[in-house]
Formats: C-alpha cells, structure tokens, sequence
C-alpha cells in the first residue's frame, strides 16, 4: 500500500477537480486550504525533539504549504491527540513553538482545533488557511515548455541534521540539526512570485525532496525538466557526508521552494529549464544525464507505508 | 490531565480571541472553520462500524459544527493516518461514505487532505469550512436572560444505539444503531435560524450530550438556563432501557443542534428557558428541580482523557 495509490482512489472515488495539489484552491471563497498530520515516531521523534520545536515545525510545515500555493497564510487549526500521561507542560510548549512559528511568518492566527486522547501516540493534524486576494496561485500543473526552474535556498541541510540527530549529535547550534529541527517557510519568495507575476508558474515546496517535487510537477504538467547538479544551492559543509549527493537531490524536510516560472523572473537561484523530452526529469551531474521518471522517483523517496 | 484544563493552557498560551466556540470565525474571510480528530478505539471502533458508515459519520459530526455556527457548510479537508496492513478498500468505501454524506448535506466538497501511514490505530482528522455571507453567526456566548431554550429533534437515540452494539446487536435498521453510526447534521435548521435572525443567539451541537451543551452555553454566556425534562424531545421507545434519563439528557452523539433564541423564534421545539439564577443548568424533572454547574456536568460526562 503506497500513498500515491491511496490518492489515487481518493481521486476516483471522489472525482474532485480539488485533489492534487498540497492546497485546495477554493475560488469562491476566496481562500486556499491544506492540512497535514504528523504522528509520533513515523513523523518525528521526542527522542531528537522537543515540544516547542515541534510545535514550531508542525506550524512551519502547513505554512510552507500556503506558501507553495502563492496565498497569504492567514490562520490554523490544530488537533493535538495526546496519550493520557502526556504533561500539561507538553500541550503549553508546544503551542508556544507554534505561536512562535506563526510570528516570524507575519501575521498569521492559530485559531482553533481540538484536544482529544489518544492509545499510545501523539497525533498532530493541522489545517492552515491562505487568503488569495490579488495573488496568483500555482499549480502543480502549470509548467509550460520555456520556463525555467528556480529554488528559493540550500537543498539537503534538513535530512543532513536528521542523519546528525540520529548519529546522537544535539548540538542544537550545528547549521543541519537546526534546519531539521528549525525549518523556515518561504513566506518572501512566495510572496514576491505570486504577487509579480501574472502568467501561470508551477510551485512546490520541498518537504518531500528536490527530486520528488520536480518529479511531481513534471509529471501534472506533462513536461520534462532538465536540472543542473552544479547549480542546486547547497551549504559547502554538506560534502563531507558520504551520500550528500543524495541529501541535496532526494532528502526531504527543507522546505524550500521550487517554482517552474518564466525567464525574465527576477527571484530565486536558477537550477534548470522546462525542455522539449519525455515527462520526467533529467539531472546533469559530473557530465552525465540521467533521466528520472515518476516510477524511479518513487522507488528513492522514503516512503510512510513502506 | 482532562480536555478542558488543556483547552484553557491553550488559550491562555495563545491568549487568542477565536479559541472557545466549535467553530472559529474569520470575519476577514467570510469564514468559520473547526476540525475535529477521531482516533480508533478512543472515538470509533471498527467491531461497530464499517469503512463506509465511519467515512460518512467522521463527515457528517464536521459538518455539523459548521451548523452550530449558522454559517453554510461548503468544504472539507480530511486527513487519515492507516496503519500499514489497511486494505485499499477500506480507503474508497471511507470516502464514498464521506461522499454520500456531503450529498446529504447539500453542494458540500471533500477539497483535500493528505494520507499517511500510522503505528497501528487508525487516526482521522478533519477540517471544515463554512461560508458565512449574509447568515447571523452563533457563539456560546451570545445566550440572554429571557430568551427560550430549543433544541432540533430526538436526544439520547444515538448513546442508545451505541448500547446495543456493546451488547452485541447488529441491527442496522434499528433506529438507535442506525442514530448511531449514521447521525444527520441539522443542516435546515440552522440554516432557518441563521437566516431569519438579526439578533446573538447561542448554538451548539449536542456531539457530547444535551447537559453538556446546556451547560456551556450557560457558563460562557454566563447564564442561568431552566430546562423541562418533560419538554425534551426523544423516542418513545428509548424508556426500555434502564437509565434512559441518562441517555437523553449525558448521552453524546446526537449531532442535534440546541440554541437559546428569542422568544418569538418558530423553530425547533422549546425544552426551557434563560432565567434568572446563578450560572448553571437546572433540570426540572418529576416535579423535583435539580442545578448543575459546571463542574457537576464535567464529572457526568465521559472524558476521553480520563
């Protein structure tokens, strides 16, 4: 059982033109909407976190979300679902890292949800609103041949702390275990795009990897990317960890975000182009191509149901 | 460690003005929102329910908060965490149910959410939004001396139901086990209420028991209600059990919708009224009269945290 296939069924059982992207796009109401859950030990680990960093992430996470879409993040909900010998002390840090997240975005509300038990685990599901207004949103499936492929930051950090956290390092200062356990949202690079641009731009964010996002757009739009290995910014510390090839194309958890635009757009670092070739992408690396399809994406990205 | 005392580190942790109500109102968006969490063996058991009846009670218990809020239910977001041996089945038989019940409701749409894997419970989260354009929006908070208690139909039928399936009846015709697991959203009701109103009105849905709805209304409106057991509608066929008192008046799960409105108001059925006397709930049953404040209420009704 695979997610991708979960999805699938939910497509055709509900046959919604709303399922696809990270957010729903809801017109008339003006609004964009996502929601993610987060479950103890699949997600994340109190053994590499704490209640505040983790309320801090899980907003971070759904605001990253409206940002990929172009909209204002506006508010939250959040329905924490905790083990009855859970401490009050837990539910306070955890909406104090969360209110701290909402803070650096602008302004933007935690405005409800719900607190239930739960058998053994915590549950965190949140659901955050975006405001649309005179944004243009993205979509997944509005690459168009002759853009090109920016991306708002550093790729790899995030999975490199994770391999840090469970080497045993808690040097919470080290660059990698704070962009693990500190991700930012690109509120500024999506907020640039979305209000200066009036043609339409793919957007994702990078949650689940470089690659299996520009996988993700290659395959809805129906085009093919080529990228350049040499352009993906990176923090130059990364090359010491043996596999940071991998962390920088397929590590997860950046939360960057990386956008199919027309040429003449002025943001982000340029990494590569929407080109004529089959649906997929290609990666230039050392001066070979190797071509990626949906299918070979998914074997390399890890996988919840697995 | 119970709801409420977290409910209240969350509000003053947040020290925000949306936190209280089921819905949050986002009057800049023309928007109410909530989002409530389910979790296997805490709130559904899969010995009860099948797949399809739990995707169309888990949206129907969401859409009913909307009701309580007077806005008009419109989207939902619905988020599942399945343990790894879930069957795909389970999946569309969950979202056709889910389907079904937005059907019921109106031009409702499943917008999005997101799937994931899960330890070993299966946990659903989700999220609802309501339009508010031209309704008259509820609080808790909005009950006045002299207004009358009302209340949308039958109490206790569901906590009825769910006794016979803990005694082992599978009866799905029966009209408790069918209140049960497939309870309506008083869609009309609110809808008449909300549009025929230019006054606050305090409404609430009586997910967990009429008494506790009663006597939230009551504590954040900071009121006095008197209630006429005799007046409350149910099933004749309810006082076969034992404690069926109990049911009508503690059992959850009703989704009915209960209001303090003025007195002119012609909807719904009176069962009390807003009177002078200290903040609480009294029950006028049998010629005796009996207050509850509300820590009286908290102590009767089932905590999941407990």
């Amino acid at each position: 059982m695979k997610e991708k296939e979960l999805i699938s069924i939910i497509k055709s059982t509900l046959d919604s033109k709303y399922i696809g992207d990270d957010c729903a796009y809801l017109k008339d109401l003006g609004i964009v909407v996502t929601q993610d859950s987060l479950i103890e030990d699949i997600h994340f680990s109190l053994e590499y976190t704490n209640p505040y960093n983790l309320g801090y992430k899980s907003v971070m996470v759904n605001i990253s979300d409206i940002c990929a879409s172009g909209a204002e993040p506006k508010y939250l909900t959040i329905s924490l679902s905790l083990p009855s010998d859970t401490e009050n002390k837990f539910v306070q840090e955890f909406y104090e890292g969360g209110k701290t997240a909402c803070q650096q975005c602008g302004n933007i509300e935690i405005a409800g949800g719900d607190i239930t038990g739960s058998k053994d685990k915590i549950y965190i599901s949140i659901c955050a609103i975006g405001k649309t207004g005179n944004r243009n949103i993205s979509s997944r499936s509005y690459a168009t041949l002759g853009q090109k492929i920016i991306i708002s930051g550093n790729s790899g950090s995030s999975s490199a702390g994770l391999k840090l956290l469970q080497r045993g390092i808690r040097d919470f200062d080290n660059e990698f275990v704070n962009a693990h356990l500190k991700p930012r949202a690109q509120i500024d690079f999506s907020k640039n795009i979305s209000l200066n641009t009036n043609y339409k731009y793919a957007m994702m964010d990078t949650s689940d990897g470089l690659m299996e996002a520009l996988s993700a757009i290659a395959k809805e739009s129906n085009v093919h990317i080529d990228i350049d290995f040499s352009k993906i910014p990176h923090s130059k510390n990364i090359e010491i960890f043996d596999n940071w090839h991998d962390l920088i194309l397929f590590g997860g958890e950046d939360y960057q975000l990386v956008a199919s635009v027309d040429k003449n757009c002025p943001y982000g670092i340029e990494i590569g182009k929407v080109s004529e070739g089959k649906t997929g992408v290609t990666l230039n690396i050392d001066s070979k191509s190797v071509f990626y399809s949906d299918e070979d994406i998914n074997k390399k990205i890890y996988n919840h149901f697995k």
